[in-house]
C-alpha cells in the first residue's frame, strides 16, 4: 500500500516542533510542544504522542505513514537514543526512536540536526540530485552532515560529521565548549562571531564602529549582521575574518570527500553575500589545484521556518517498514 | 560460471608489476616490465598486454578472470583515465583502462594506489570485515583511501581523499610539491622527514647526534630510522615531531567519517612503534571527546612486497561483467 506521508519531528532545547509531510515536502499540519516542560522523559513523550495523534486526525491515517524521523541534540541513528544531550532535561542515554514507537505504532528514526539537515537537502532541497555534498549549519554552535555516494556518513559508530571540531588554529586558539581550543566552531558559529566581535572592539580602540554602541558583552551576530548592512567597516571585516575561515575549513572537507556542493544552513547562512564572498575567495585560495572551481557553494534552500521539521521528516522515508 | 581469479597491476614510475591472484589473496603468478621504458602509451600497453597473457598461459583462462584492477599515480576511477601524472612518461589524459581492455579483453577498473590499498585492505588485510576506515599510506608522499559504507570514497569528481594535502599550519608552513604550503604531506612523508632532520641539524647546532656524519643533503627517512634504532636521541625526536603532526591530522580526519581503524600503509609504517607510539598519544590528545580510546591505529597487513599488487588485484573483484 502506498504510504504518501512521513511525520517530522524537530526536538530543540526549548521547542519541539511535529510536522506531517507528504512527498514533495508540503508540510500539511504542524504543532509543537515545550521540551522542557516535562522532567521525565516518558510525560514529555506522553504529551508529544497526544500531539502526533491529534495532527494526525483527518490528515492521515496510521497505515498512510510511511514512518517518523526525529532530528535532536545528540541523537544517534544506529541505536536511535539521544546520547548525553547537554541541552535537554532528560540525563543520559534516552532510547527515544524505540520508546516513541511503541506509543505511537509507527516506525521512528532518528538522528542529530546536522544529519537530518542534509537528508532534508537531499529530498526537498537545494542538494536534489547530487550524491556528495556536505550540509554545514552555522548557529549557534557549527554542524556538519556529510553525503557520499547517496548516503549520509554517520562511521563506524554513528558520531561522523563533527566538522565544527575539526582544529583551525593550533597554538593559542579559542577555548571551544568541547573543553579543546581552536575549533571551526569557536570562531565561526554565532557566538564565535560575537567573540570575533569583542576582540576586534578591544585590539583596534580608536577604530570607529556602530559596534561601540551595544555593549561588548551583549554584540550578537545580528548586530554585526546589521552593522555590515549599514556600511561598518569593522563588522564588514567581522564577517570577512569568519568567512575567511571558513573557506580555510571548506578547503580541507573537500580534499576529504570532493563533494560537488557545501550547503550552507542556519542562522549565520542568512548573511547571504556578506558571508559567501569572502568563503568562496577564500576557499578557492585555499584549495588543491585539482579541486578548484568546481565545488559549488549554496545556501540552504528549505524554508527556514519548516527546514528542521522537514530535515527530519526526510529520515521518515528511510525507515525500515 | 565461477571465475576464481583477478589480475593486479601496479603501475609505478619506475616498475609496472602484475599479479594473477585467487580469492583469499595469494598471487599465483607475477611479472614486471619497466614502465619508463616506451614513451609511446601503445608501446607500454603492447609490452604489458604480451606479459599478462604470458602470465595465464598454464594459470588461468579469459573466462577464468573477474577482472583486471590496476592502481596507478593519478587513476581516476570514474573514468578510467590516468590525468596528467607528473612521474609517468606519458602527459594528458591517458585512457588506460579503456585501452588495456581492448588489449586483453577482460574488464580494467583503475584507481590510484593509495585507494587501491584501501580495498587490498578490505579485500585481503587488516580492513576485513570493517565498512569504515582510512588508508593513510606513508611514503615519498602522503596519500590516502577512505572508506565509508563499506564504499570507497570518490567523490563526485573521483578524487577524493586526497589527505597528504590537508593544511596543518597554516602560517610560515613549508612549500609542498602542490604549490601550497602548510600540507600534512610536507612534514610526514618520507621526504618530509628528511626535511625535519635537516632543520632540526640547523637549529641545533651543539646537539650530538650520528646523522650529522651524513652530508645533510643525503639524509633520508631510512637513515633517520637507522639512527633512532641506534639510540640517537634527535633522530627520535624527528619521529615523535612526525608522529605527533600526523595524530594530530587523525584526530581531524576521525571528526569526519567516524572511521573504526586508521591504517597506515608504505615505507613509513616500518618504523612500527617509533611512529605508532607518538601517532596514538598525539590523535587521542587531540580526539573531541567522544572519539577517544575508540579508533583502532594499525600497519597494513599485506605483505609489503605484494601490497600494491594485491590492493589493485582487489578492484578486480569489483568491476562489472
Amino acid at each position: 500500500m502506498d504510504k504518501p506521508y512521513v511525520i517530522g519531528i524537530d526536538v530543540g532545547g526549548t521547542n519541539t516542533v511535529v510536522g506531517i509531510v507528504d512527498k514533495r515536502g508540503q508540510i500539511q499540519k504542524s504543532g509543537g510542544i515545550k521540551t522542557g516542560k516535562h522532567s521525565r522523559v516518558e510525560d514529555y513523550l506522553g504529551e508529544l504522542t497526544d500531539l502526533i495523534k491529534d495532527l494526525m486526525k483527518g490528515t492521515a491515517t496510521k497505515s498512510q505513514i510511511k514512518g517518523i524521523g526525529a532530528g535532536t541534540p545528540n541523537g544517534n541513528y544506529f541505536t536511535g537514543s539521544i546520547e548525553f544531550a547537554p541541552n535537554l532535561p532528560w540525563k543520559g542515554v534516552i532510547p527515544f526512536a524505540r520508546m516513541l514507537e511503541e506509543r505511537v505504532g509507527i516506525p521512528v528514526a532518528l538522528t542529530n540536526d546536522a544529519n537530518a539537515a542534509a537528508i532534508g537537502e537531499m529530498t526537498y532541497g537545494a542538494a536534489r540530485g547530487m550524491k556528495d555534498f556536505i550540509v554545514i549549519t552555522l548557529g549557534t554552535g557549527v554542524g556538519s552532515g556529510i553525503v557520499v555516494n547517496g548516503q549520509l556518513v554517520y562511521g563506524h559508530d554513528g558520531f561522523a560529521g563533527e566538522l565544527g571540531h575539526v582544529i583551525m588554529r593550533r597554538h593559542n586558539g579559542r577555548l571551544c565548549g568541547c573543553g579543546r581550543a581552536g575549533c571551526l566552531e569557536a570562531y565561526t558559529s554565532a557566538t564565535g562571531m560575537s567573540r570575533t566581535a569583542r576582540e576586534y572592539l578591544d585590539m583596534r580602540p580608536k577604530d570607529k564602529t556602530s559596534l561601540r554602541d551595544i555593549p561588548a558583552e551583549d554584540i550578537t551576530s545580528k548586530d554585526v549582521f546589521d552593522a555590515a548592512m549599514a556600511g561598518d567597516e569593522m563588522a564588514k571585516e567581522i564577517f570577512k575574518y569568519t568567512g575567511e575561515m571558513l573557506g580555510e575549513a571548506f578547503a580541507d572537507f573537500i580534499a576529504f570527500s570532493s563533494p560537488e556542493a557545501i550547503i550552507l544552513f542556519g542562522g549565520l547562512s542568512k548573511a547571504g553575500n556578506l558571508i559567501m564572498n569572502p568563503i568562496r575567495e577564500s576557499m578557492e585560495k585555499n584549495l588543491l589545484p585539482i579541486f578548484r572551481n568546481k565545488v559549488r557553494l549554496m545556501f540552504s534552500e528549505l524554508k527556514e521556518s519548516d527546514a528542521a521539521v522537514l530535515g527530519a521528516s526526510a529520515l521518515g522515508w528511510e525507515v525500515r517498514d
